[in-house]
C-alpha cells in the first residue's frame, strides 16, 4: 500500500519511514517541476494555514506562507508574540484549540522545546514544527536533505562535512541523523568547545555510519562531496578572546576550495555573518541560496501531504 | 420583499431588525454547512477585505481573515497601531478614507467607544465594528446568539445563566440584550461589585425579559440551559485580598456540573484563565472551543451580506 | 516595437522613456476601468509579491498589497524591521537573494538611499522601489501624474503649483522632473527656508520648463490649474517660534479657493495634519483621496508590467 502523511504531523525528522521521507522527497521534486513550467495546480484553494510563530523567524515563516500560496491556499498569521492571547495567561492548549476552528493546517515556531507537540496533541487537525527552541527543526533538515539530493544526483555513497558549531546546532543535529539513513561518511568539523555531542556521535555509530571528528576546516573541505557550514555565535563563548582566535579558522573562503572536490556543494542555513566569504558566491557549488530557495517546494510537499491535496 | 444587509454597516447589534438578525443566522449556517462538505464557493474572489486593528486582538482578527478566505477574498491588515499614520497626526476620517480606495470592506477595532460609529460615517463601504472599546462588540455577540441556537435547538424557551464580571463585560450586556428579542429566562450570577448595571437590568425587564440576579454560581448551574462563563479580572478590585476570596466562587468544575441538566450548553468568549477547570472540557455540553469556531462562518455571513456577495 | 517594462526594476522615473510612462498610465487606466466594472481577471493568480518594508509604510504597503490582490496574486509581508534577519547582522545582499526564491516581484522601502538599487543589483526577479529615504519614491510620483491626467484629462498646457516644504519633499522632487516632460509651468511657493533646490531648479529650467518661485500661496492658488500641497513640518525648523509664524500661510481654505479657477485640482499626498482645512473636502477639485486611491491601479499596472502579466 502507498504511504502517505494524510492527517499526520511533522514534529521530528526521526519517526518519518524511509518511505515518508521518499514521498516528502519526490513531491517536492514533482512541485518544483510545477513551479518552473509555470503551472498553477491550485490544490489548496479555500484551505487556510496558519502561522502560528511566537519567535520571530521572517525566513521560515516566509517560505512557508510562499509555499501556500504557490498551492493556492491562503494563510492567517501570528507574528508578533506580544499580540497574542498568551499576555491574558491563556494556555496553549487553549489557543491552538481556537485557531483549529480557523484553519485547515497549523505551522507553529515557539521558543519551548516540545511545545510543537503539546500543540499537536490539543488538536485534530496537522501540526508542523517550525522549529521549536532546542528542540527540532524538521522542515530544515528536510530542505537540507533535498538540496544534497538535488546538487549530487542521489544521497547515497557521500562524505558530508558539517562545520561550525555542532555543539548547539539543532539543524546540523537533525541532518546528521536523517543522512545517517543513507550511505554517508560524515566529517564533524568544530573547535573542541563546540564538538557534536558525544550521545550524538555514538547514536550515529551505532547506526553504521562513518564519523570522522577534526579540527581542520581545511583537510575537511578536501575530502568532501558536501560542505555543510554553521555559524560560530560569539555568545557560546565565555572567554571573548578565544571566540576572536578561533572564528577565523572557521571562514570559507576561495584560496581553500582550490583544493576542493570540482564538485564540491557548499551549503549553509543562512542567515551567515562572515563564515563564507562573498567571493565564494559565484563558485558553481555555492548552493546556499538555491537551499534556502529549496524550502519552498518542500513546506509545498508538507502542507499538501498532511492535508491529503497532494 | 426580503430583507437585505447590502452596503449597511453592522456596528451595534440594536439596530439590527429581526429579520436581519434571522438572515445573518440563516446565512452563516448555511456557510457552515458548505464548509462541512468541502464546497469552496469563491464568493468574494477578488474583493479585499480590510482588517485596521489599532488594538490587539488576534482571535477576532485571524476569525475575520479566516472568514474572508473561506469566502475566496483576500485581506490587508493593519495590526500594529505603532505603525499606522495615526502616529504623523492623521485624523481617523482621513485614514478610513484612504483605505476606503484599497478595499470592498472594512473590519475595525479601535479601544475608542464610537470609533466605528466615526469610521462608518467617513466612508461610503460597509465597516463591521470589531469592537469599539467599552462601545459593542457586535460579532461577539451574533456568534454567540448562532452557537446557542445551535446547541439548544432554538432560542426561544431557554433560562440563560451569565456568570462573571457582568459590570465591566461588553460581550454579556450585548448578548443580554439579543437574547431579550426572544423567549427567554436570564440569570444573572456575580458578586456584589460586578453586578449588571441597573439600566440595562431595567432595560430588559422593560423588554419583557424575567431576570434574576443571584451570587450563587451552583444554584444558576441547576437552573440553566445556558450557562455563560467571564473572565472575573484582578484589575477591577481596589482590594485584592477580596479579589483572592471572591474568584474561587466564580469556578466552574465536574463536581457542579454533576447537578446541571443533561442538556446544558458551557459557553465562555475566551481566552479563560482558570473560570472553567480543564476537566471540563470533556463534558458533551463544553461548547466554547466550538462558540469560537462559530465565529468564522458569522463572520463569513457577514461579509458576504453587507458585499452583496451572500 | 511596442515598449515594454517585463523583468525591468522600478526604482527611479527618470530613467523611464517617455514611451514607458505611456505605457504605465495607459495600463493603470485600463485596469481602473476593470475595477470599476467588476471585473476579475485574476492575471496574477499564483504569482507572489514580496512586500520588504524595513521602515513602517502602511498606507504605501496596504495599497501595494491591495494592487496585488486585485490582480488575483498573492502577497508575503516583513512589515516589522525588528523581526528581520538583519538583526542577525545578515547583508542586504543576502536577505533579498533569499526572498528571490520565494517572490516573483519585490516591493522594497528602507529608509537609507539607494538601497533599492542595491536589492535590486542582487537579484534577478524585479524590484519596485517603495521608497528609499532621501532617495526616490517613483511610484508616488506616477500616481500622482496619472491624477493629473485624470482630473485635468491632460498633462500638457498646464500650470502646477507646489506648495510647502520644497527642501526635504522627495514626492514633489520626483513630481516635478517629471512633468517637467510635458508642457508644463510650475510654480514653487515655499518660505525661504524650505525652497525647492537650486540644482533641481537649475535642472528644470535648462530642461525647458518655466519655474517661478513665490512665498505666496494666495496668488498661486489664483494661477494654478493643479495645486499640490505638503506638510510642513516642525522638525525642520532650528527656531519653534519661526515654524508657529510660518506654518498658518501654507493652509488652504475655502476662503483662498473663492478665487481659484473653477477646475483647479488639490492633491495632497497624505496623510494630511492641518495644511488643508477639512472645510475644503467638500470642493470638487478636491482629489486627495481620489489620488490616494489612483495608488492601486498604478500599483496595479507596475506588478503586472514587470513581471509580464498585463
Amino acid at each position: 500500500m502507498a504511504s502517505t502523511l494524510h492527517g499526520k504531523d511533522i514534529l521530528r525528522t526521526d519517526p518519518l519511514t524511509d518511505a515518508e521521507l521518499d514521498l516528502i522527497l519526490s513531491t517536492a521534486a514533482h512541485f518544483e517541476r510545477e513551479l518552473d513550467s509555470g503551472q498553477h495546480a491550485n490544490r489548496m484553494a479555500g484551505q487556510v494555514m496558519a502561522a502560528m510563530f511566537f519567535e520571530p523567524s521572517t525566513r521560515t515563516r516566509l517560505s512557508f506562507e510562499a509555499a501556500m500560496h504557490r498551492l493556492g491556499g491562503d494563510v492567517i498569521t501570528i507574528a508578533d508574540p506580544k499580540t497574542s492571547s498568551a499576555v491574558k495567561g491563556e494556555s496553549m492548549g487553549d489557543a491552538v484549540r481556537v485557531i483549529e476552528g480557523y484553519a485547515d493546517v497549523i505551522v507553529m515556531r515557539r521558543p519551548r522545546k516540545g511545545s510543537a507537540q503539546e500543540a499537536a496533541d490539543a488538536v485534530s487537525i496537522p501540526v508542523i514544527n517550525g522549529g521549536d527552541g532546542a528542540g527540532q527543526h524538521p522542515t530544515q533538515a528536510l530542505l537540507d536533505t533535498y538540496t544534497i539530493q538535488k546538487e549530487q544526483g542521489a544521497l547515497d555513497g557521500l562524505t558530508v562535512a558539517l562545520a561550525g558549531d555542532l555543539k548547539n546546532g539543532r539543524t546540523v543535529h537533525s541532518l546528521a541523523y536523517v543522512l545517517a539513513r543513507f550511505d554517508t561518511e560524515l566529517i564533524f568539523v568544530s573547535p573542541p568547545q563546540l564538538r557534536m555531542p558525544a550521545r550524538i556521535t555514538d547514536g550515529l555509530r551505532e547506526m553504521g555510519v562513518t564519523v570522522i571528528e577534526t579540527e581542520g576546516l581545511a583537510d575537511a573541505v578536501q575530502e568532501s562531496d558536501v560542505l555543510y557550514m554553521t555559524r560560530i555565535q560569539k555568545e557560546r563563548f565565555e572567554d571573548p578572546e578565544e571566540y576572536e582566535r578561533l572564528k577565523g579558522a572557521y571562514v570559507l573562503d576561495s584560496a581553500m576550495l582550490e583544493l576542493a572536490r570540482p564538485t564540491i556543494t557548499i551549503m549553509h542555513p543562512l542567515p551567515r555573518v562572515n563564515e563564507i566569504k562573498p567571493e565564494v558566491d559565484a563558485h558553481p557549488g555555492a548552493a546556499y541560496f538555491r537551499q534556502a530557495h529549496n524550502g519552498v517546494p518542500i513546506r509545498m510537499a508538507l502542507l499538501a501531504l498532511v492535508t491529503g491535496r497532494n
